[in-house]
């Protein structure tokens, strides 16, 4: 998201309907394909270069429908349940974007009939990032938490030696855009730095920070090239946000997490789990805030309070993203580098379409 | 809670019996009087030093019926509300413990028809130890998450100079008994030292960790002596979970952070927020767990295999305390250390209630 990089301007409807046909080439149905493209965009609009369709059909390729992951139009199954404001679906390994959209959809209706509502997904399939969701409910007004159990247990335990936990973030997204302009979102890795990064910094020949991973004999160190897992932000407390991904997912029906994404005839499952949560802000509120403020007044007042005194050179979380969405709308397309559109180019020879030029797009001021 | 702590064996009847009287001669009432000799109890039979009855009636002293927070004797309000699965409560500064226990046993009754129930809290008082409240619902079989705002704002923003949040914790609890033996309970501050460590660091003459604390002029520092405020954990990661239990506060009812217990005749609001939700575990289960293993059983294989493979010397959150607790049933009592035992003497003679000696207490094994 550097401002000094140079970005070129691709109009979104020449990018959702290049990943669209992308989707389509590896059998996924129209739905499923127009689902994956608008979340690719709704990633690339917000500067989440980690997942953008780039990243979305590399992960299908390794994980997805190119390994057993992902099962291109399956249907899910809604199971009973005697909980009014709970689903529990099987998504038989659909699309996790599709699933995602569905199910933040469907907790927002329970919210708006019980205050509260949630979907939890069991044989679910990557849904990229869980800020994505979140935020889409934010901005029509609820609060909305998300969580889910990793591809891959990468991330050793505080005091451990060997990888048994992903490094997956929780999700909160919080309806703030009459309060600051946009939806504070948190969404961020429990681990200090991803695998990614690690070997981002490995191949620049640059040190890792103290305490963000361990060596093959799960010693800590900062030498980048002998990083082979990553370590949990905050020692034990990272940890503990860790944990409670993989016992939810647990509840819910996943298996080991080192098995996760392991497809062998072993009968065993493999396949991460997705929980889903949703808030009707009128369900919290008392309806007696200071000053006679309106809810969003008061919310309103609370962040300026928090970032006042001294405090206005503070971010909030959820304030990058947007800043980059205004970005983008000012350009009139996404903003990709000229990397990305060779990228792009490859996605569009893998599935016949027209390649992508770097001198087909203008370049963003 | 360290072992070789020399620790005395306080029946619990003869510590409840001077917390109630204690908080009888405060004001509270019979009820509210016996909610706080059980939380204390239960605080200390679990190692929560920094949350015994010492703490309690020093905290009730500085913040609460000492002070404008607590209202001994309040009577609560539940307020109307459209959604089946969701109240909203005035406490009308009621005392926190009674408030908090009876959040919880709402939160289970709602959670049993819904699958998840929440109780949201205007007008609270400090309710002390989070944690307790959700290792309580999980010995009964619930995931239970709590947050609440901070009697005071004493943590700098990310990025920040001045104090504008708290430092009190998300906590989490899972129902774990049948997997582990003891709840899991996640439960720490946001911050990465508590004032109250600054200030042993300071008297102690020891240097704080990097990244903990500012000095007056909002600069990082790493002496004891000139810290004046505390930073998140894990830069903005902690920041974001201090912001959480903020903006979840601002859409209950709660004021500017910077008020918050800082009582004047300004007709604004002072008083913190309480958050409770609890989730029925049967309403997150897809009910196919690997190798025909029930929901506790899957649990159980899941947490084996994350702290398997080397990683024997983990522990879990919510371990310490449940080994704490063990440690208290095989002596049969409270422990305490003869400072403490001191400190419980002059409750009692500001109660006018028999005082202790060290010497009647047992030394622990």
């Amino acid at each position: 998201m550097s401002q000094s990089e140079t970005f070129h301007i691709v109009p979104e409807d020449r990018h959702n309907a290049l990943v669209h046909a992308a989707y389509r080439h590896r059998g996924y149905d129209e739905t499923e394909s127009a689902m994956a493209a608008r979340f690719s965009a709704h990633a690339s609009r917000h500067g989440i270069r980690t997942h953008n369709a780039i990243k979305a059909l590399h992960l299908d390729h390794l994980f997805g429908s190119g390994s057993q992951g992902c099962v291109p139009g399956a249907s899910m199954d809604r199971l009973p349940s005697r909980f009014g404001a709970s689903e529990v679906w099987n998504a038989n390994r659909k699309l996790g974007q599709a699933v995602a959209y569905e199910a933040m959809e469907r907790c927002m209706s329970l919210a708006d009939e019980y205050g509260v509502g949630m979907v939890s997904v069991d044989n679910a399939f990557h849904y990229l990032w869980g800020g994505g969701y979140v935020m889409e409910a934010a901005k029509r007004g609820y609060i909305a938490y998300t969580n889910c159990t990793a591809a891959l247990a990468e991330m050793v335990p505080f005091m451990g030696k060997y990888p048994t936990l992903g490094t997956n973030p929780h999700s909160w997204g919080f309806p703030t855009v009459a309060a600051v302009g946009f939806p504070v979102v948190i969404d961020w890795a429990t681990s200090v730095v991803a695998m990614g990064r690690v070997q981002q910094l490995a191949r620049e020949g640059k040190p890792l920070p103290p305490n963000a991973a361990v060596d093959e004999d799960g010693n800590p160190t900062t030498d980048a090239t002998k990083a082979k897992h990553v370590l949990p932000f905050g020692a034990h407390k990272g940890y503990g946000l860790a944990l409670v991904n993989e016992i939810v997912g647990a509840f819910i029906g996943g298996s080991l997490p080192t098995l996760r994404s392991r497809w062998t005839d072993d009968g065993d499952k493999h396949a991460p789990c997705f929980f889903f949560q949703v808030i009707h802000p009128e369900a919290l509120s008392a309806g007696a805030f200071a000053g006679s403020r309106s809810q969003a007044e008061n919310v309103k007042a609370v962040i300026e309070d928090i970032l006042g005194h001294g405090n206005e050179n503070c971010i909030l979380p959820g304030q990058l993203e947007a800043e980059f969405a205004k970005r983008c709308d000012a350009a009139g397309g996404l903003l990709f580098s000229a990397k990305e559109i060779a990228a792009f180019s490859e996605l569009a020879a893998e599935c016949g379409e027209k390649s992508w030029m770097v001198d087909d797009f203008e370049v963003a001021g």
